[in-house]
């Protein structure tokens, strides 16, 4: 018989399954009474799956070359008879990770892109409908999400803890985050550049060269436009938060693994993430009936807060009689203080982000009336402000962190270093837990912009004003979603960075064949001291990689723009669309295809760099170098990822600001096409790529340098041990110095 | 009878004054035939003097405080009976630091300023006349900067060694680093926004809201604008130096005396960098005599490398000479190699600087070729080539560290960790022994500059070609030498951060009363592990630190600008100026009395969080948190000084780039005032702030976090000792959570 625990973590994911299904049905049976809307919805939905195919299609050629790589390394480096196994269970862990990512991305953007219409056509019968239609539309992806990521993790530690020892299971678990990482790594980057060269292509011939509105159905870019902003928000978000959820619960299963826990606390994260989901099923269904109030954005705003609160407050009961039942007092109170702290995290983080990026608070409305002076005052306020908003953001993670470990350590047996990692695992598990409910939030964006995108190109004028509600509220939850993600990549990050140090470690025990006492783990941690040279350099390579990375990926952008601006301007010209429309209809699929190829060979360098330098450097100066190095990326990686996608968020709302309210500067006003609007939207401009491209890149970054590491960390152990000394590749060129 | 090192190392430096002396004199000794010339460049020079004066009564109080508060910790921390001396000693070699940085910045910015008009005078004998005359203007700053900062070490070294032991006598040194540090804090960052505000302020209602030219005399804020260029390139720069240089000196000997090294490898950074003193001054004569040539600028800068490799040259041969006849071959070699790595790393980064940041390399090209799309198109790929050039300069500097750790651990006794450092100690001698002919070059440039835009003033339409040359020449080494001052920083901060844990380490031992054994040592190392969450936690911290501080010294300038704005608007109306001119005169002073006061106003925040936050963080959470914390600072602080200097720089000439040379685009030729000049300019305003305050001032913050954190390192080492545990205030905290 299994255990409750498990039998829970199997069966709820299942549920949680159906109730997306189920939602799923009922968004996709309404019919909308417009032919038009379901066309060119059509058109954005088949657009959008051509996107994922190729991508996929791309990634599998990489994922089989990886699978068969990760197959050989685990055979050779681990000992027989049990390398057989291993090598068969890492390589297999390793593709469903990559799997279940596209899986929980396609579904999700298949339900999300036919929504748009539906939404539209239901904003006849008032907000209330509208707001459950694309909220339904959106549970789809997050309860999708968090149901895959948690049976995935469930079945993988069920079967491999059945045929192999601990702590081997989970080493041979451990490749199924580097799947996951694989593929958020190419939707976010490749997506990014996608999602960002259709906006500025589109715009740049169609608003500014030919003077058309922003969703005209003439502009041959158009539909690549729109199925990017569901690429970027809805397949991107989710394929990044679903890796780190993986991530977390496969490091914290492989820390409590190495750490030698008992087994209730070996499955502590998955019955976390179990109750939380629970509660997340009983969250989504506040969002339903009517919505009254003198205001019906406020109200519906409302609405989706009270969902997050429910799911917050519900998980927080859960766990705290979870926790008292299972565990001693005190064990119980760090156990549910950590998990609290995680989620308490989640709420900061959303908060500081809408404080910085929305236009009712202060930092919004200072970078519009610095639209006033001039563009250049614009992008250094922007700027200024975006540096600032990550100093809360980090204050927060890092008193997560130091209060869960203090108290792990007090608590938690075997208390000590192991006790205070487990306890910020914890707090870890309690952040990432609520991503049903956040992805949830974050999907119904995508599909209301959409929505209000159909409204405008189809003339549903009577409708226009519960869309436009709809797509600001939305606004807000993407941009603060954006803070959600990168805040659980970081930590997420640092689990697995402990995780990978614990795992090279117990690897070099292994090929010496001597005991992992707490004497030998602290002579190895003793060696990752900051005054080696080998840490310093790999961190400042670590922040070099993460430097390059966004250069590589911001500069795409304009080139593969400048490709999408070439095909609509040839389209204009040889087509005469402008003049023959709507006899002769431009090639949206020619201009999509045209994005994907690009922006998939602009992921190329710095997507192989990503994967490849970790390996290379830890070849070059061994684990002490590569622990620097993942160090580095992610003290770099993660406050600027903060800094470019909030920095962004608040150009792309100042300039809504002035747009939407208009900016009053001694007694006179300025809105829409104004010159402090101008100036506005250059920062605008600038915000796309950093908020929508390099931004959220730099979080499978600061993960896929871990889980590539601790894919091969028995090969990293190995050269390491037969060259303990120092630096192999410097050692060789100085003694040829020396030489000559 | 002193040592022949000691005795060199006092005489050269006399000489390099008396150089400088001698240099000063013969420019100043100049009597410009016009009048108005000199006018003009008294008003700046006046002007400079003010701020500076001001800057440095502002400093002064603090200056006491912090002088008392050190004498006094070092009173009671240090044992008795040596603590009376002691805790003298630190306090005045702090004062030292610190009036020697004043000393410096004053002489140079005196003779340079003065410089202008001469130059432009003289620029009527030719080319050659005018390049030697601000050549050797900018020689005084340099020689003085390069002779002060070794003569001050120098001179500490001997006085406490002969009344303190070994060690003691090095930690009694240590507080000049932290003298050095806080001028060079007080003018980079309010130096830094006062130059911005200035040119800021100036041009808004100067070029922008009246239409008059640049530098019109009409306008109240043109002194003050001409002020904040020599303020920012020379004052600013040359403290910075000279803070990198003591930090160095200091550095290099706190280590040999802590590893006890032998008498001649405590005394090797001195003497190298005496040695490069003398080559300096064999350098600089090779600028003399007419420049012939078909393009005179190209003959100028020819020159002017000229005297860099020279003194690079003469230095290599004789640190070689010395080197091999002071120590056995293998140690010579190695700390030969060591040398020139370091002064190979100042090249490679000079080299990497212009490619980023000058018009005839591709990027620049790139960046103006953007304009012609957008504003914002100018912006992202600035900012774009902007992280990247931060790449090679990190990897040139890693390389020089990785190098010459390996060397000296291989060959330099007592090897391993120790001779590592110390090679590294080294490799940071070397380059920042080049201070004195690098700032000469850079000091170059705001003479020149200034006498372009007295030229300008006066109508002396017929030197107008030579000085726009020097100009030119100029700025392409400000923008180069920034690049040095980062590298320096970094190299100097990385030296120091060793330097401290050293000395927590010698004080924590030293309060237990046990011996300081390679055990010991390597216990102590071992607990500075990326594993501790201290470590972690005090490293994010850091970057959270550089972000806040980056932030603060960003939207500082704004704010100072608008302040300006408003007294120059106020003037114009009061005063009639531009309808009465030359009758009615602008109030130059007050405008400069306005950007001053806020700038040192502005400065309060960045400035002290920089200086407190490392102590607070390093009594919360002991000398492991502190230890993260510097590390963090480090690493995120020296690549965001490259990426903001690199990208303003960038920016800047790709404006300069559609001036002078033109856009070509499909045959239509863009040049000033065309569209792309605007979108140009546009960036080229957002880089000002990014490279004349935010990146500069980074420089300061890398080091002063170390350089706070050794002086106070004895009251961290004992604070650390009585709770020893882990994390104090968290514990506090969570201990009260868990009772209630």
């Amino acid at each position: 018989m299994l255990p409750l625990e498990l039998m829970l973590a199997i069966a709820i994911p299942i549920i949680g399954l159906a109730l997306a299904g189920y939602n799923a049905a009922s968004v996709l049976g309404i019919k909308p009474g417009k032919r038009e809307l379901t066309d060119i919805n059509m058109l954005i939905a088949e657009g959008a799956k051509t996107f994922l195919m190729r991508e996929y299609k791309t990634i599998l050629p990489t994922g089989v070359v990886l699978t068969v790589l990760i197959w050989a390394a685990y055979y050779v480096l681990f000992p027989k008879p049990i390398n057989g196994l291993m090598s068969g269970l890492a390589a297999l862990a390793f593709a469903l990770g990559a799997i279940g990512s596209a899986a929980a991305g396609y579904i999700g953007m298949y339900v999300t892109t036919r929504s748009a219409a539906k939404t539209a056509w239901m904003a006849r019968n008032g907000m209330g409908a509208a707001l459950s239609t694309s909220f339904k539309a959106g549970t789809v992806m997050g309860l999708s999400l968090a149901s895959i990521a948690l049976l995935v993790i469930t079945i993988l530690y069920m079967a491999y803890s059945s045929v192999l020892p601990t702590p081997l299971w989970a080493e041979a678990m451990a490749p199924v985050a580097f799947g996951a990482s694989l593929v958020s790594l190419f939707i976010r980057v490749a997506g990014g550049i996608y999602t960002k060269a259709a906006d500025w292509g589109a715009d740049i011939v169609g608003k500014v060269e030919a003077g058309i509105p922003e969703d005209d159905p003439r502009n041959p870019g158009v539909i690549a436009d729109n199925v990017g902003d569901n690429v970027g928000d809805c397949a991107g978000m989710a394929s990044d938060v679903y890796e780190s959820f993986i991530v977390v619960l496969a490091g914290a299963l492989l820390l409590a693994a190495v750490f030698g826990l008992s087994s209730t606390l070996i499955r502590l994260s998955v019955m976390i993430a179990t109750l939380t989901l629970i509660s997340t099923l009983v969250g989504v269904q506040v969002v339903r009936g009517e919505v009254k109030g003198k205001s019906l954005a406020s109200a519906a705003m409302g609405k989706l807060n009270m969902a997050l609160y429910t799911t917050i407050i519900v998980a927080a009961i859960l766990v705290a009689i979870y926790a008292f039942v299972a565990f001693p007092l005190m064990e119980a109170t760090a156990i549910f203080i950590s998990d609290l702290l995680g989620m308490i995290t989640a709420i900061v983080v959303l908060y500081v982000t809408e404080y910085f990026t929305h236009y009712t608070f202060p930092p919004v409305r200072n970078i519009a009336t610095q639209a006033t002076l001039s563009a250049s005052n614009v992008i250094v306020a922007g700027y200024s402000y975006g540096l600032l908003s990550a100093v809360p953001t980090i204050l927060m993670v890092v008193t997560a962190l130091g209060a869960s470990y203090v108290l792990g350590s007090m608590y938690i047996p075997p208390g000590g270093v192991r006790g205070g990692i487990f306890g910020t695992a914890i707090a870890s598990v309690g952040l990432l837990s609520l991503a049903g409910i956040v992805i949830s939030l974050d999907s119904y964006g995508p599909v209301s912009d959409n929505a209000g995108g159909l409204v405008e190109m189809t003339g549903m004028e009577d409708v226009r004003e519960i869309t436009d509600s709809l797509d600001a509220i939305g606004n807000t939850f993407k941009a603060t979603t954006k803070g959600y993600a990168i805040a659980s990549a970081g930590l997420a990050a640092l689990i697995l960075f402990i995780g990978f140090i614990y795992e090279v470690v117990e690897r070099m025990v292994q090929i010496k064949g001597i005991p992992l006492t707490i004497q030998t783990l602290t002579g190895y941690f003793g060696e990752l001291t900051v005054v080696d040279p080998r840490i310093i350099i790999g961190a400042l390579v670590g922040v070099a990689l993460v430097y390059f990375f966004s250069s590589s990926t911001l500069s795409s952008v304009g080139k593969a723009a400048g490709e999408l601006v070439e095909e609509i301007r040839r389209q204009f010209r040889s087509k005469k669309i402008l003049e023959l429309w709507p006899q002769e209809k431009p090639d949206y699929n020619r201009a999509i295809d045209i994005v994907t190829s690009h922006a998939l060979r602009s992921f190329l360098i710095p997507g192989l760099s990503a994967v490849i330098i970790p390996i290379v450097l830890g070849l070059a100066l061994g684990w002490i170098g590569l622990v620097g190095l993942i160090f580095g990326v992610i003290i770099a990686g993660f406050p600027r990822a903060l800094l470019m996608a909030n920095a962004g968020g608040a150009w792309d709302n100042a300039k809504k600001y002035i747009e939407i309210e208009g900016l009053v500067i001694n007694g006179q006003r300025f809105g829409k096409k104004s010159e402090p609007h101008k100036n506005a939207v250059v920062g605008d401009v600038v915000g796309d790529p950093f908020k929508d491209t390099t931004g959220p890149s730099l979080n499978p970054l600061i993960k896929v340098v871990n889980t590539v590491s601790i894919v091969f960390a028995p090969l990293i152990a190995y050269v390491s041990l037969i060259n303990p000394a120092a630096i192999p590749i410097i050692h060789i060129i100085l003694v040829v110095i020396s030489a000559l």
